[in-house]
C-alpha cells in the first residue's frame, strides 16, 4: 500500500509517503508560509505518489468534530491566512482519497500505539515539548477528541518552590507552557536549552513542571504509557528527573507495577524517535481507509 | 426487564432493581460492614428479584481488566476483610448472570449519560466531592479504565493564596482531596460544611480547589459535560464559584460556546440526582447483557 502522511506544524510542514507497516519511504519539509504558498506545496509532493489515503496530524486548534460544519478547518490562530481555513477540504478537492485528520499530538500518540512504544497498549499519553508543549490522548482504544480536543499544555501547574519565573503564556502566565516551553526556558535563563549543561538547576526545574503535568494525567486517566517527546526532550538528562519527581507526587498511591517498580519503561521517549508525528499521521491515513470500508 | 443494581460503597451498600429505562422500583441500603456479614445480605436481596444482569459500582481501588487474574477483586483497602475480596466472583457464585463490574465514579459516570445530564453525549466527567473525591471518566463512548482506573480525586493543584490548611491526605498532603473532601472542610473550618453559612469563605476557598481539578481536566481531555455529585455538592452555592472560578483560570483559551457563553450546562449537577451512582450501576448491568450478546 502507499499512504501519504502530512505533519503540519506552525513552523514547518513535513510531508511523506509510506506504507501499511509503518515505513515511510520517501519525505520532505518546508516552513510554514501562507497557506496560498504552502498547500500548493503539499499537493505538488503528493501529485505524482499513488497515495491511497493520506493523514494529516495538525497544530491547532482545529475542528475534528465530524459533525460541525467547520469539520477540517483551523479554526483560531495568529498565524496569518490560516485561521479559518479549509486544510482538510483543500486536500480533499486536490486527492479525492479516504483522509485521516486530528492534532499533530493525537496523531504521534496514535503512531506510537501503531508501531512505537506504546505498541499494542489501548492507552497512551503523549506529551511533546517543544516551542510549545501538545498533548495527545488515547483511551480504550480511541483517540480522544471531545469538546474540542486535549489541550493539555495549559494545564496549570503547581510552581516549583525556587523558581521565581513568571511565566509568559498570553492567556495563562505561569500555566505549564508557560512554564516549561522551550521559549520559557530560553527567558528563564538567558540561554537556549541546548546551551545550559546537563547539570543545570534548569532542568531539576523543567522536569518539575513536566512531572506535575504527568502526574496529573497519571491520576486522570491512568494511561498505560506516557511518551515525552518534543526538541526539549531531546534532553535526556530529563528522563530520570521527571520518573523521579512523578513517584515522588504519587508517593505509592497508584498500586501497579507499572509505577511502582517498572518507571524506566513507563515514562519513555517516543519509539518512533522524531519520526513519530509523521508515522502518527500516516496511520491516520491507513485508520481512514479502513473507516471508509466499514 | 428486570437488572440489579449495588452501589458498593465504603460506607454503605445500596442495592436496588430496576428496568432497561433506568426505572428503580426497589432499593435498600445498609452499612458496609465486613463482607462475611455484608456479602449475605447483598445476596439475600437480589434472591427473589430475578435479575436478568447485575451491575456494580465499587469503592476501590478495583481490579477492573479484564485479563487480569485479580479482575473483580477489591485490591488495596484499609477496610477490615475488603482488601484483596473477590466481590465479583462472590456475586457470580450467587447469580450465574451477566456482571457489570467498574469503580462507583465510572458508574455514576455512565448513569448520567444513559439517563442523566449527559445523555447522548459520548463524553463526560464526573467528580464526586463527600468523604472522599472521586472521578469517573467517559471518553469517545467508554468508560475509561487503563492502567488501573482513573483515581482523578489525587491530582496535585496550585493552592488557594490565602489557605494555610496543610492538608490531610495520607499520601500527598494537600492534593485535591486532602484539600477539599468534606474531612478537609471540618478540619480547615471546625465546622462541618453544613453548618458554614452559604456566604463563607470556606465556600470560595472550597470552589476554588474543585475548580482547578475541573480546570486540569477540560484542559487534558476536552469533556462535553462536567458532573459534580456527592454530599459537599449539595451546597448549590458552590456551583457558580466554580464555573466563574474555571472561566478565569481558562481565561478565553479552550474556543467552544459551552465554556464561552453556556458554562451554567457546562458544570452542572446531576441530572439523577443522588441516584447516579445506583441508575449507573444498573446501566452497567444492561450493558453486561449487551457484552455476552455481541
Amino acid at each position: 500500500m502507499r499512504i501519504g502522511a502530512i505533519e503540519a506544524g506552525g513552523t514547518k510542514f513535513i510531508c511523506g509517503i509510506g506504507d501499511e507497516h509503518g515505513r515511510i519511504e520517501d519525505q520532505i519539509s518546508f516552513p510554514t508560509g501562507h497557506p496560498d504558498q504552502t498547500m500548493p506545496q503539499v499537493i505538488d509532493y503528493f501529485r505524482d505518489k499513488g497515495a491511497e489515503a493520506i493523514g494529516i496530524g495538525s497544530f491547532g486548534p482545529i475542528d475534528i468534530r465530524p459533525d460541525s460544519p467547520a469539520y477540517g478547518y483551523i479554526t483560531t490562530t495568529p498565524k496569518p491566512g490560516w485561521a479559518h481555513y479549509d486544510l482538510l477540504g483543500t486536500l480533499k478537492h486536490a486527492f479525492p482519497v479516504p483522509l485521516g485528520w486530528d492534532t499533530d499530538v493525537n496523531a504521534a500518540a496514535y503512531g506510537e500505539v501503531k508501531w512505537g512504544a506504546a505498541q499494542g497498549l489501548s492507552s497512551c499519553l503523549y506529551i511533546t515539548v517543544g516551542t510549545g508543549i501538545g498533548v495527545g490522548v488515547y483511551t480504550e482504544g480511541r483517540l480522544v477528541h471531545g469538546l474540542v480536543h486535549p489541550e493539555g499544555g495549559h494545564v496549570p501547574t503547581r510552581r516549583h518552590p525556587e523558581d521565581h519565573y513568571p511565566g509568559r503564556c498570553p492567556y495563562h502566565g505561569d500555566c505549564l507552557e508557560g512554564m516549561a516551553a522551550g521559549p520559557a526556558i530560553e527567558a528563564r535563563w538567558g540561554k537556549k536549552g541546548h546551551e545550559l549543561p546537563a547539570g543545570h538547576q534548569a532542568w531539576e526545574i523543567e522536569a518539575f513542571y513536566i512531572a506535575e503535568s504527568v502526574t496529573q494525567a497519571v491520576l486522570l486517566l491512568s494511561p498505560e504509557k506516557v511518551i515525552l517527546g518534543g526538541g526539549v526532550m531531546q534532553q535526556s538528562q530529563l528522563f530520570p528527573l521527571i520518573r523521579e519527581a512523578v513517584r515522588r507526587n504519587l508517593n505509592g498511591y497508584v498500586s501497579s507495577d507499572a509505577i511502582l517498580t517498572q518507571m524506566d519503561e513507563y515514562i519513555v521517549a517516543p519509539g518512533l524517535g522524531q519520526q513519530a508525528g509523521l508515522c502518527g499521521a500516516l496511520a491516520l491515513g491507513l485508520a481512514a481507509i479502513d473507516k471508509v470500508q466499514s
